[in-house]
């Protein structure tokens, strides 16, 4: 037995990532999620992989679900809020959305565990994750309006086409399940190819560059964060 | 209790579509899996579904991996014999591309039920569905080799752009999902879209009209089918 902090006593001595209890027991449930399948993990199991009593996990989370909604929570809060940033930015919006796709595509890809193989569950149309589908509406509808703003600067390509980046974004998902291992080369192949199909043809160098430099200026950890 | 054909009981009149035990297993699977989770159904559920015995259904699948090997397999053989025959043929790249892909859009979304989105699912990465894995891996490679050929043409892309046409095509399975009905749209612009991601920029019309013809004269019911 270990001890950590204040009398909560440990099964085995800690052994996943994550500084918290509750941080090490999100590690657990992603791993076993995408790996063993959400309806076949228990919350025992999970205790069990952290080295805790079920007693303590549910002093974190009453249900399985509630693991579950936290986790995709992550996948989506940190771009959801660079999105919400850019919307009221006058920069071109093939910069706003070049910014957005390899942000994304970068954060799926760095995230220890591939949770985006979670959103086909059918578990995610319960009542229970109405929040987490309405947040994840929102970013794709963010795609979608920065996307419609390049078309009507560049025309010529499809009616519908600006219902495709997030698709393309979230791509990058299938791609690491089915490679087993991060697709870095999606990082920028990705975000070229998202202005590529809305028929964007000006100079992609140029927009890396003035992309990288938006999110560098807008993701700073003290910029202000109060709009909820 | 219903009588079907040579003396087997039912517990219940049929219910599922299919014309046989074995297609009403499937349909019932393909529901209680997409609508319940694959991890959470049993092969009782399936056969309390169907309203037949557990001992019945066994008799026709061993287990319940059996049942999943099935569907996914129906999500890819038909394209993956068009895909073989197209990869022969005169025409131009952009016009078999076309063709695939539109073809794998229109089955994709026909499908009763969605099946891929159980691609993700953590239990195919075990050697219980090697075979199937290979034969996706083959399907998406086709869509390689056809995209690369369409760039060599067009030029100008990013190298790596050919990789995506296929992720673009099995987006479908998420606007699906999320849509929670039939994209009827995605038939005609996902196409579009993987033509206009590589760089492509001829007659989209005459290449729909050609893809189309060539879609109905290699995809005939009579057509030679004995290549295994």
């Amino acid at each position: 037995m270990t001890h950590i902090g204040p009398g909560r006593p440990r099964l085995e001595p800690r052994r996943r990532q994550g500084t918290t209890p509750r941080a090490e027991i999100l590690d657990a449930a992603a791993e076993l999620f995408t790996t063993h399948g959400y309806g076949s993990t228990s919350t025992r199991s999970i205790a069990d992989a952290v080295g805790i009593r079920q007693a303590s996990l549910y002093h974190h989370f009453a249900a399985k679900d509630d693991i579950l909604d936290a986790l995709l929570a992550e996948t989506i809060t940190a771009a959801l809020e660079l999105a919400e940033r850019l919307a009221g930015l006058p920069e071109p919006a093939a910069v706003r959305l070049y910014a957005l796709a390899r942000f994304d595509v970068r954060q799926l890809c760095a995230a220890r565990w591939n949770l985006g193989a979670l959103y086909l569950l059918p578990e995610l149309r319960s009542p229970r994750f109405a929040v987490f589908r309405e947040r994840r509406d929102e970013l794709r509808r963010h795609y979608e309006t920065l996307a419609a703003a390049v078309v009507a600067e560049t025309g010529g390509v499809a009616a519908g086409s600006e219902l495709l980046p997030f698709r393309l974004v979230e791509s990058v998902i299938n791609m690491r399940s089915d490679e087993n291992a991060t697709p870095g080369y999606a990082e920028r192949l990705i975000p070229d190819a998202v202005l590529q199909l809305l028929g964007w043809q000006g100079d992609m160098d140029a927009v890396r560059a003035e992309a990288a430099r938006l999110v560098e200026r807008v993701d700073q950890p003290d910029h202000d964060n109060d709009r909820g």
